[in-house]
């Protein structure tokens, strides 16, 4: 009881902070009407693309809708236990996004502008955020996962910040800001929460029913919105049915690609569908950055063979090697379905980057590589800047998820062992009632 | 048997009966091009955007088809038993809909003229009586579930004219036509059907496996497709962004508000989904009108907070009274999570036209208060007619739910008590086979 | 561990062959740009709506992301143990329709040049696959699906040719191409398969716990995204509208047409979500041709009552006689759900066709009958290809079935009749542990 008003209250806390905060500094940007937007407001339809306006909006404003529908495939992928507690996470995670990402982004005269544009950058937060709770998930307690997500998203905003704004990298479906920040800040903290004596502990068996089911449900989505997602911001209609199209043809190898290594690794007949989607979501990972550089098909088709191979061979290999000697518990396998597929994403955009010419990419090349095109920068830098962004990345997520995990260990967050299993089942109590829940609350609330 | 051909009987007759009246009055409207519509045709696209034809149409086409995902949302929330008579109903509402709004809103020489936005009009309506059925679910037999929505739809168009069209009130989200009128009406049939010997009568058990699961999915496509619904009828473009903003901080803001109360009203650990989802609705109902008129991002995290408080309280609270000393059962708890959010809602909306400025608006002020900015109306007047709007809802809602609740009590519809289970669960068995439905009911049929 | 391999071995020789071909033929299409797109390339956008480019492109990327969630309704239609195979042939039939596709439509100078109308191509070609796999679902392995797949898209590629390019026949919904054509080859293909005497083998049991709520889920999908599917390929945006109307009032008015039969037809009370989806899609299947082509509302309200009426009378009727008579088992009951409709929607068309009037049409003349409106035939020629297309169509399926058929029955690929139900299950195990899955794989894999 008394662990469930620590949260109760923190909850609150928080929301009445983050209120305080948007009455000080939040505005709604103004209107796009001609006489209202001057230019010291940031108005940013108008910065983006110039006369084009109406139809683009539209358009961020979809994405902002799809961008949801994966956030919902993390909470499917993590079962029904943990629906609840990743709405609260996405819930804050959203606020705090707005905040921090407007305070370096958007901020101008003292107030933080928002629009449909800080919705979708808040959105891709959240994605990495959700990514970062895999890795600990069953081992943190609700306060703890708050916590998390209050330093994460305060760190993938300051990663993103460098990245994109100071070293102009092109990384418009977070290969490196979502999927690697988000599964090696996830990973650390995971490793900085270890304790040798009660990891060894028996996992509470898994009462789920269905979970193909989810797993199922969870891939469609995949298929249906991640492509959008990966050119949420393309900040052209030009650039964007290239992005598309690459990471359908790398699903769909990807795909083929669990079908093909699967019966080679495991003897026994267990193709699963969380393995497809495994095979997925790395497919995708693999084209947040080059999505938009690859400029045939068949490459498509074949980084997302090589992509679908990783998952596998990961967690037959890896996982085991990580957990026995790293000593890191990687609870939903974020290693070998988000990070290293977001390293080799990083990888091959850099390569594509160096490989770049005038002539393939036509006038797409002011739109993927702007510094390029306007002549201040050679491909060549580029791709350098490209290749140090891997590295601050991997740097950024280690050290703050060092810090991060020191954090949630303080003595007054942490659960005794002998709570946690009782806290995660107990907070989330699966109902048995249906729909008649007002005379049943009222027996037990009496 | 005799049951089952009675409600066969009359979906054949209603339907019979709506294609002749289909094929006396309703047209599709004429063509868009310049040549073909005339000033005596209803081309609404025409009236509405004067020279920004194309996007626009394309917009509502967009909101027709996520529209029917938010009736999803109830199907989903009343449970899988519930889920064939709940798409009988939509399937009739939306014919009865597009007829009886056809006669008040689109009809010209004779003839109603329909198109996309009759559509979504329709499924406004639609979504109004769903909240209907929401508090009499499983009390009531499909034939009185036909006449209910007969005569829930007619009220509900009534309703709309009158708010809209004569009063010219602002509720571009339905906080009132849609969430007050549909709870308040719904609630009304529920008290008149109340019979007190019978209603001691043990509730069958719930024997459905995944409440949770309901509710999870439910949730997750409210968040992705609501905001939108919001801003279904918001007249132009430039309106758009403000609405679905609000209506996601107002999401946000509940969500962490049912995590703030449900530990310290509920001792023991229960926080389920289905309480998220009560959230979510509320938070949703509470922006239906106040949502394109909220000026700053911090009052929408405020109302969302406050939205988020009723349920939990509601259902503590107010739900016992409700039954014991009212004698209304409120199935699904309606009264909570639509009606007195859909009331306070409005209330925020008529404080903030009274409080609406032309320097806050700007150019929005002749979109969101039309009458206001053409100068035939003071901001006072605006709000005064906001205000009058919520006691006319009311009064229309429990006079029409009385009448209707008259009507299905009448002797020849009433299942009596003993058969009334044995309908709901018989009348949509579950099946047990799967796919090979040929064999198996070839074996039943002989 | 044999037959695992085999199937490992073909997905990697069909990806490899496939990423061969890719490497060999397929280029993006260029730029948009007005300086890139000369005459000599395939710019799809520039030819199909001259002067309105950008927002018709928007139209199709959206539609290629609903195209995807229509092929899931086929995927949770034949339940969880066959999603795994569906994706597999998913994936697959993606690749296969782009390059076989882009022979016939988009060579150009020894290249096939792609965009996303080949994205929606390929997926109207996989739904077809998938419609056919429905009827021999349960009695072939994957790797006939994987051979079925490779010979039906040929196929159907070559019928969408012979009806489209070569006759002209107005097809956009697919009535003929997609729902006729995949039910008869996929028949076919069953009815060569036959073997007398294993057939009387019991058949497994279905293990699945919740049927009805996958037929919920598929039926809201169908709602939401169908009607946008039917009018993917209506060349403006002009003639949008109607088909989507039209397909909405089929639906609504063959759910209620299958509330009124199934009570009479099956004396006890067995109405269960599967039927309401089978009146669902033979709604949308007999919209497919008519869809663009019915100006009254009412009528499509009476062509979707007769559509709703065909599946429970032919699971009742016809299935019996298919299976017992003419020894082709129906799996999933493709004949009645998408072969009938899509023959009456073929006739209803031509009909329509012969009817059809320039006063009627206005300005959607030319977009419906391109060819009537230019002069080059008149109405009553198209109305006779239209009907041609009927027998062609049949006489391609049935050929194309029985060859394919013999290919899946040579004796190296059929499964020993002990085995065919061993291999359904244990291909596609369901997984017990849920996201911990980095330690049970390891235990499993040593």
């Amino acid at each position: 009881a008394a662990s469930r008003l620590r949260l109760s209250g923190l909850c609150f806390l928080l929301q009445i902070f983050t209120i305080i905060l948007f009455a000080i500094f939040v505005r709604y940007s103004p209107e796009r009407g001609p006489s209202l937007c001057s230019q010291q407001l940031n108005c940013s339809w108008r910065n983006q693309d110039s006369g084009f306006q109406h139809p683009r909006f539209r358009d961020v404003h979809l994405q902002v809708l799809l961008g949801f529908g994966l956030l919902v495939v993390f909470l499917s992928r993590y079962g029904p236990g943990s629906v609840a507690i990743s709405i609260l996470i996405v819930a804050f995670a959203i606020q705090w996004a707005v905040l921090i990402q407007g305070f370096l982004h958007f901020f101008l005269n003292g107030k933080i502008y928002v629009g449909a544009q800080s919705m979708v950058s808040a959105d891709f937060c959240t994605a990495a955020i959700l990514i970062s709770t895999g890795a600990v998930l069953g081992r943190v307690n609700p306060v703890q996962m708050l916590l998390l997500t209050l330093l994460g998203v305060t760190l993938f905003t300051l990663n993103e910040y460098i990245l994109l704004s100071l070293m102009g990298v092109s990384d418009s479906g977070g290969s490196l800001t979502v999927h690697t920040f988000g599964a090696y800040f996830g990973l650390m903290v995971s490793r900085i929460l270890h304790q040798p004596d009660t990891e060894k502990m028996k996992e509470p068996q898994d009462t789920r029913h269905q979970p193909d089911f989810f797993a199922a449900v969870g891939t469609i989505y995949l298929w249906i919105f991640w492509p959008s997602f990966t050119s949420a911001t393309t900040v052209h209609d030009n650039a964007e049915p290239w992005a598309v199209l690459n990471t359908y043809f790398s699903l769909v190898a990807s795909t083929l690609a669990t079908f093909v290594l699967s019966p080679v690794l495991y003897e026994e007949s267990t193709l699963q569908m969380v393995q497809i989607q495994d095979a997925t979501l790395a497919g995708v990972a693999m084209m947040g950055m080059a999505g938009e550089m690859l400029v045939t098909p068949f490459g498509a088709l074949i980084a997302g063979f090589l992509a679908g191979l990783i998952p596998p061979l990961g967690f037959r290999f890896l996982t085991p090697v990580l957990c026995s000697r790293l000593k890191t518990q990687d609870t939903c396998g974020v290693h070998n379905v988000h990070g290293l597929p977001g390293i080799l994403g990083a990888l091959l955009g850099t390569l594509l980057t160096a490989l770049a010419t005038a002539d393939a990419y036509g006038g797409r090349l002011e739109l993927v590589f702007p510094l390029v095109a306007q002549g201040s920068r050679t491909v060549t830098d580029q791709a350098l800047c490209q290749l140090y962004a891997l590295p601050i990345t991997l740097l950024l997520a280690t050290l703050g998820g060092s810090f991060t995990g020191a954090v949630l260990k303080m003595k007054g967050l942490r659960s005794p062992p002998e709570m946690r299993y009782l806290e995660n089942t107990v907070l989330w109590e699966v109902a048995e009632e249906g729909c008649d829940r007002g005379a049943s609350r009222k027996e037990r609330g009496t």
